[in-house]
């Protein structure tokens, strides 16, 4: 216990500040009261760290967050996020945005893509898609399970670009048979799949309807809105031949909302270099990111917006994170499934119906049906005060009638935070307050 | 003292604690070493605190940031920059997004203005106003004092406005004598003008630019690109006839940045809802954002895309901050101009020249030449090594022969933090260290 001794001066520092945490004069009390801390050489140090602490700030009650995104960050995430203002080209954070443009890679399993990290929601992913790789009239085949399909196809006729939709009954998917047709009927330029359906949670086979596509034409551009899917389902971009992959940071990255982050083939690249018409944007044209991207990741800074700093420093401790708890990324996808073939299972023992069937079902989020004349306002106020927050339902048809809970991340990975168990509980105990009968085989 | 009874508790763990904060057993060591943690009914929240802090994350060293953006953020602000996830519409989410809407009313002293805040970098901004209030072909003019004139030209132009531009010598402003003979020309649909440009640090005049504008076509829209003044420099919205003033977070207003921030006057929302043209952008269109924005002024939530939940947490702590600290915004406005002052009468008492010349100089940041025959990185690394971070040059004709020093927010406005005059006193070293020989009368 010898290296104790150091430390012995925190003690009585700690337990004044206690007192003085909430008192706006608190550094001219200190200083008052404690003038040996002007003396020790550590002691401006100490001070600001424990000024810096969440210990005065953090709110009085948090709800564990069980939403399809954002979703629950990790604390050493959280602190990145909050950490103190760096310049943008300070060598430390180049090196952080670098290593994170390189992760970003390993997350996606590709070996060549180029990867893009963006201010802004996950929404500019669409944006950047259309202004990029899509000249005006061009034919664009959407693969549409539900409201974000809708919404990118509305983005890439913003754009200029023609889009023609296979669409299926809400809670399922287009058929192979359906996806097969629409590539017979014409050529297309793009073929756009979302991964994720995060309203419903319909999960797409991107593996084999990319492989259709490209034996139909290898030089259709194939694009994954995997905004609901990156960081927790099974995607193997090189692999499945994939030529954008878009997502945000709130989703299975897990770090707090505000970057757009995408992965770009190189196919995918050489469309756009050869691209004919101007670039229909300003913010979201890659000739003014991709230069930067490739700075950063040659640890050089460059400008052309100014980037979130410490956003991307979140993103870069996530990344690691990711990479470290599960060197192999399949493990990590092998966990997102089994969790949620977990949630499904308990949720189907109660005798509730899931939007999606189980083999079209994504594995980072489970849409459930409520009981047969339960509404919304009787469940979720009920596990929103047993501290817990679900998200209601999202695609219009439906939208009254089921509710979503969110398993990817953090929540999944680290079982020691009971996260699931708990969500799992909560749900249980307000669908029987609010009425509901279990079967007797309830789990 | 009879209220420190209960924090009694607190000592003996801290004490440990600080030998567990590397451990990453931590969790499990605090268990077995003292079990009455398990007792105290508020031991659960305490330890998460602890967890939570930034006691054992901070980084080794902190450089103070004094370039002109991002800035020295306040701890708060921090704290909830890296706060607890929270659901995008989340109650207590939702009302913080309000009161951040109205509150940025307050600081742009307007009464009617409409406030948009959203994920991205503030050079959104610049689409934003090209592709909700230009139309293709209309007539923009361009007030340039810089680099960053040259680029909300380019934006503008990518959506379809000509731009003529009144230009002036590096480091000054036009005359308003070739400001008005430019308005004589032709008439004009908008003109720009970038309060400071942050390549340079010229300030341009905008109530009398405005006056000007408005006296020959009321119907002109007036925009200010106030990146580098809004929260720092003078800027009255309402009373200067100012029709959209664009910002980001990371500037005067205190937060990381991430956030593009705009406030625009009901003449320029009716001039966008009388648009002929279609929308040339899905991310950037404010038929898309308009709702959002006023549902959540309204308190209630709405979904375009997901809001940057934890920097809007952040821009919220730090607008109140702004609001409290100087009731008035008039002090707030004067404090700049004060330190401003005090910061180049420093700077000219050494001998250096400034880039612009004080009449036509910011109040938030100073551009100093170097002496004759120093170059950058005689200075700059001198400065980093004693621990303050400035900026090089940034406008083209002139890079190597200037750097850049940011003084805006909490580090203008918090004397306590002596951050002003550490810079001087740090730059001051520098510049004897790298051989430089300062007038007798120095300051």
């Amino acid at each position: 216990m010898a290296n104790i001794q150091p430390f012995l001066l925190i003690i009585p520092i700690l337990a004044l500040l206690t007192q003085f945490l909430k008192n706006p004069n608190t550094p001219a009390l200190i200083a008052k009261h404690f003038p040996q801390l002007c003396t020790n050489p550590h002691s401006a140090e100490l001070l600001q760290r424990i000024k810096l602490s969440k210990l005065c700030t953090m709110p009085e009650e948090h709800k564990q967050l069980m939403i399809p995104g954002p979703v629950e960050v990790h604390e050493d995430v959280l602190s990145a996020a909050g950490g103190l203002s760096m310049s943008h080209v300070d060598p430390v954070f180049v090196n952080q945005f670098g290593e994170a443009l390189e992760l970003l890679r390993k997350v996606l399993v590709t070996e060549t893509g180029q990867p893009f990290i963006v201010s802004a929601s996950g929404t500019l992913g669409w944006d950047m898609v259309a202004v990029n790789l899509v000249e005006p009239g061009e034919d664009i085949l959407v693969l549409n399970t539900g409201f974000f399909g809708d919404r990118f196809a509305e983005s890439l006729e913003v754009y200029g670009g023609r889009t023609t939709h296979v669409r299926a009954p809400v809670g399922s998917r287009p058929t192979m048979a359906a996806i097969q047709a629409a590539l017979n009927e014409k050529p297309y330029k793009m073929v756009t799949i979302t991964h994720v359906d995060t309203s419903t949670g319909v999960l797409m086979p991107v593996e084999a309807i990319s492989k259709m596509v490209k034996a139909k034409n290898p030089k259709t551009i194939v694009v994954v809105d995997g905004v609901c899917s990156i960081g927790g389902e099974t995607l193997l971009f090189d692999a499945w031949n994939v030529d954008v992959a878009m997502t945000a940071s709130q989703k299975a990255l897990g770090a707090p909302p505000g970057l757009s982050i995408m992965m770009v083939s190189q196919y995918a690249m050489s469309v756009f270099n050869e691209r004919k018409a101007p670039i229909p944007s300003y913010y979201g044209s890659w000739r003014k990111w991709l230069p930067v991207m490739k700075a950063y990741e040659a640890r050089t800074p460059a400008y052309f917006a100014t980037p979130a700093v410490q956003l991307i420093q979140a993103l870069h401790v996530s990344l690691k994170q990711i990479l470290t708890q599960t060197p192999d990324i399949m493990d990590r996808f092998a966990k997102h499934e089994a969790v949620s073939d977990h949630v499904k299972r308990v949720v189907a023992s109660w005798g509730l119906r899931m939007v999606p069937a189980i083999e079209e079902a994504a594995h980072t989020m489970t849409g459930v049906y409520l009981p047969e004349g339960m509404a919304l306002p009787q469940l979720l106020p009920k596990v929103s005060a047993k501290g817990v927050v679900l998200a209601g339902g999202l695609h219009p048809d439906i939208a009254p009638k089921y509710f979503r809970i969110g398993h990817m991340g953090l929540s999944v990975m680290e079982d020691h935070r009971g996260h699931i168990d708990n969500v799992l509980k909560v749900v249980k105990e307000a669908l029987g307050e609010a009425g509901y009968t279990f079967p007797q085989d309830a789990l």
